[in-house]
This record gives C-alpha cells, structure tokens and sequence, in this order.
C-alpha cells in the first residue's frame, strides 16, 4: 500500500492533465457564450469536465497519502491540485448560471471576459509543463496578473453600466452576477499562479 | 510562562471545545429556522455561542505562544483552529441577517440547506475527535465535498428561481444573500475539511 | 545574482515601505469620502499608490527569488507580502467604485467605515515597524480583530436599513458593494494580521 520511493512523474503528469482539463473548461465556457446554442448539453458538458477533473484531483490526495517522499513539499501539491480544481469549478458554475439565469444572449464584455479565462487557462497548462524544470516562471505570473487586471477593469465598467438605470433590474442582477463570476475565475488563476511561485520560491 | 514540554493533550481538548461549539451553533440556527420565534433571542444565544467559541480560538493561539514544541506542525494549528472559527462566524452571521432582514418566514429551501449545514458540523465534530488517532478520514473529507456540493445545487436552482421575476425585489435581494451565506458556510465546513486533510497528509 | 548572505534589512525596509503606502491609500479613500470632490482625480491618485504597491511588492518576490537564506521562512515573506498588496487592490477598487457608480455623496455608515480602514492600516504599520523586533503582537491581533467586527456590525444595520423598502433600487445595489467592499478591506486587514501572527507563532 505505501511506496517508498516516489515515482515524481506521475504527480507530475497529473497535475498536467488537471491542468489540461482546466483548459478544455475555459475553451468550452468560450464556445457555449460564443455559439450561445445547446446551452443544456453545453453545460452537461462543462459537469462532466469538471466531474472528471474531481478525480484526478481525488487521485493526486490519494497518491499524497500513500507515497512517502514526494517532489515536491507536500503542502503545496495539495495546494495546487486544489488551486487548479476551483478554477474549473468555477468555470462550471458560470456554465451552468448561463443556462439557469435565462439570459438572453451575452454580452460583448462577456465574451471578453471569457476570452481572457482562455488565455488564462493557457497560460497554466504552460506553467505546470514547466513546472518540473522549474523554468523562469517570472513572466507567466506578470501575464497572469495582468490578465487579470483586465478582467478587473471589465468588470468595474460593465458595472457601472448595470446600475446606471438603464436596464430592467433582474438583468443587472444576473448580469452582475455573471460578470462577478468571470472576474472571480480569473482571480482563481492567480491563485493557481501564486501556488506555482510559491512552490519555485521554495525551490531556490 | 514558556513550556518545554508539549502537553499535546490540550490542544486537541482545545480542538474538541471548538468542534462542539461549531456543532451546537448550527444545530441552533436550525432550530432557529425550523420554528422561526424568537428570532432576537436566539440570535442573542448564537452571538453568545460566537464570543465562547472566540475564548477558545485565542486561547489556542495563546497556548501555542507559550509552548516549544507541539503535536502538530504550528501552522496547521494555527490553520485548523481559525478555519473552525470561521464557521461559527459564518453561522452567527446568517442568524443575525434573519432577524435583521426582516424576512417573513424561511423557505424550504433555506431550512434544507441549514440541515445540511448541520449535517456537515457533525462530519466535523467526528473527524476532530479522530484527530489524534489520525484514523482515516477520506470517508470524511468525501462526504462533507458531497455535502459542500449539494448545497451548492441547492443555491443555484433557488437563485434561478429568485431571478424569474415571480418575486418582490427587496425579497430577492434579502434571500439571495441568505443563500449565499449557507452555501458559503458550507464551503468554510469544507475549508475545515481541507485544513484536516492537510494535516493527515503531513503525517504520512 | 543569486546572493549567499541575506540581507535581512532588505525585506523589514521592504515590508516597511508597503505598509506605508497601505496606510496613504486608506488615508486617501477616507479624505476622497470626506471631502467628496474631484473624484476622477482622487480615483487617479489611488490607482497611483495601487502601482506604486505593486513594484514594492514584485520587487519583494524577485528579491525572495534571489536570496537563498532569509530572515524569515520564505513562504511567510510571500504571504505577508500578498496580504499587504490585498489591502491596497481592496481600497483602490472602493475608491474607483465611488466614482463609477455615481453615488450622490457618501453615508455617514461609509465614512465610519472608511475611518475604521484607516485605523486598521495604522494598526498594521506599527506591527510592521515592530516584525523584527517581534515584540508582543497580541494587542494589535485583537485591534484589529475589535476594529475588523465594528465594521461588519456596521455593514449588518445598514443592510437591513438598505432592505428596508425606503431606498431605490439601484441605490441599494451601489451601496451594497460599496459597504461590502469597506468591509472586505478590513477582513484583508485581518488577513495581514494573521500573516503576522503566524510569523510571530513560528518565531518562538
């Protein structure tokens, strides 16, 4: 049941294919805003992605208990399997508002912001290959942050315009909360970024 | 004042306390739904269980102050002990608002979701009282993330519902942020959850 | 580049200059509530210090990447140094809100808020000046602790009072976020003081 010796490839191969995963998300988030066609089986299957990456997640905690030296401290494997699992779950919950809120059709700042979580996505799946030779992960963290800044400043405007009386009320309160949730994945990628730093900066 | 000798006893009879109280202030808040009287009361005894629970949480931090060497690495009784705080914070403030919002009488759905809170405090309780014995807990940590989850569905189809345009403004406004704070106490349970597992994981 | 010997005055100097100008933007914020004129310009001069933040705080990480022996654990220089720039991104965003939002001129509740901020970052720079010397922080935790539920009391009444059926509804929604977010920014304070306590609880 436990190993000795650690076989440091495989948390590494999965946090890739967590990391995959959250990619494949933010890519089907893009799409279902983009298209805004099939939004019920676009959403089953933003459940199944996420569905999928619970296991993975579920199998990196499980490899944790079982090995006794691993690669990386183990606080922060269990910081980034995490880090990485809530940002798909909260792609999949904005998947999921789109459907149950009835709105009618996105917005173009949506859509933006949607795009940004794509290129967020993009950039941690980069990250986490590098992970291992623990390559300068300096720009990917200053990309990710500005990001989301971007996302940010959408957010705040978009806002603005939500409460400035021209729209009926219960679109504000969707929208508001969509746009919230956009932003607050983004905000969940540079959680994922600071778990990386965090874990190069221990390995200096 | 310092301690040479760990009394590793205390701070898991310290644990304990805390996990009781978490458990008995939502059984309280439950209570406090189901027969929805005497809201200021029984408000007043959340806020009284909130302060006793704030005794024991300083007087962890203070014990860990004075002592050199403990049973468990000192950040995660740090981690442990303020996560378990936050729950009761979290509880206490859902209380609060249902006497402050001046809501008429709780939904079905509210109650579910307190019942769930609940249920999950009980997981806590019993994973607290294995600590020491660091029996398994994935059984644990599976049911309060399954517990975490349904709340989660719970909030999501009653706040599409709130967004339908079947109710007053203020109401929807009043309800979607008691909503919001069950099913954020829910993930506070699952941050106790975690902060559990990050200790089993370090004892490998 | 990479350096043998740490500078450990680099870090205190460092952390020194961030608290600093966490305690000029709460200054700044309560001052644009006070006197509520020119606005753009004020939000400008927030954004400012927000920058001027953010190049202490990566001038940290790069120095963190850098040194190989530091005065403190690496990981608490991260987080202390993350929790810091929280405080400033929180009351940049208040700021940049009571521009956007077109509030008509702040509420007695805001402006208490806005001078309990000031008092919580006031709290902070102190414990800073005092890190290395580590002397009792106890006092300035429970402050803050004290300052951090005033706040949140406050935003509890007057919610209700925004629930209360006498305002518009647009109104609500604007001072919701704006109270939720003065509220926010101390619960980051808070986090800065953790930050703090945990340094403190390893130092013994």
């Amino acid at each position: 049941m436990f190993q000795l010796f650690p076989r440091e490839e495989d948390f590494f191969v999965l946090f890739r294919k967590q990391a995959a995963l959250v990619r494949e998300s933010s890519d089907m988030l893009y799409q279902m805003m983009d298209s805004f066609d099939r939004l019920e089986e676009r959403a089953k299957e933003l459940k199944d992605l996420e569905h999928r990456a619970d296991l993975v997640t579920h199998e990196i905690f499980e490899r944790l208990n079982r090995t006794f030296i691993t690669p990386l401290e183990r606080e922060d494997i269990h910081a980034l399997a995490s880090n990485l699992d809530d940002v798909i779950d909260a792609i999949e919950a904005i998947g999921s508002r789109l459907l149950l809120f009835q709105v009618r059709n996105p917005t173009a700042e949506a859509l933006r912001m949607a795009a940004i979580l794509m290129e967020c996505t993009r950039q941690i799946e980069q990250a986490v290959d590098n992970l291992k030779r623990m390559n300068n992960l300096m720009s990917f963290t200053i990309e990710i942050n500005r990001l989301e800044n971007e996302s940010d400043a959408i957010n705040r405007n978009v806002t603005a315009d939500l409460f400035s009386g021209r729209h009926d009320v219960l679109d504000v309160l969707r929208w508001k909360e969509i746009y919230g949730r956009l932003e607050a994945a983004a905000d969940k990628c540079e959680d994922v970024a600071n778990a990386i730093e965090s874990i190069v900066v221990k390995s200096r």
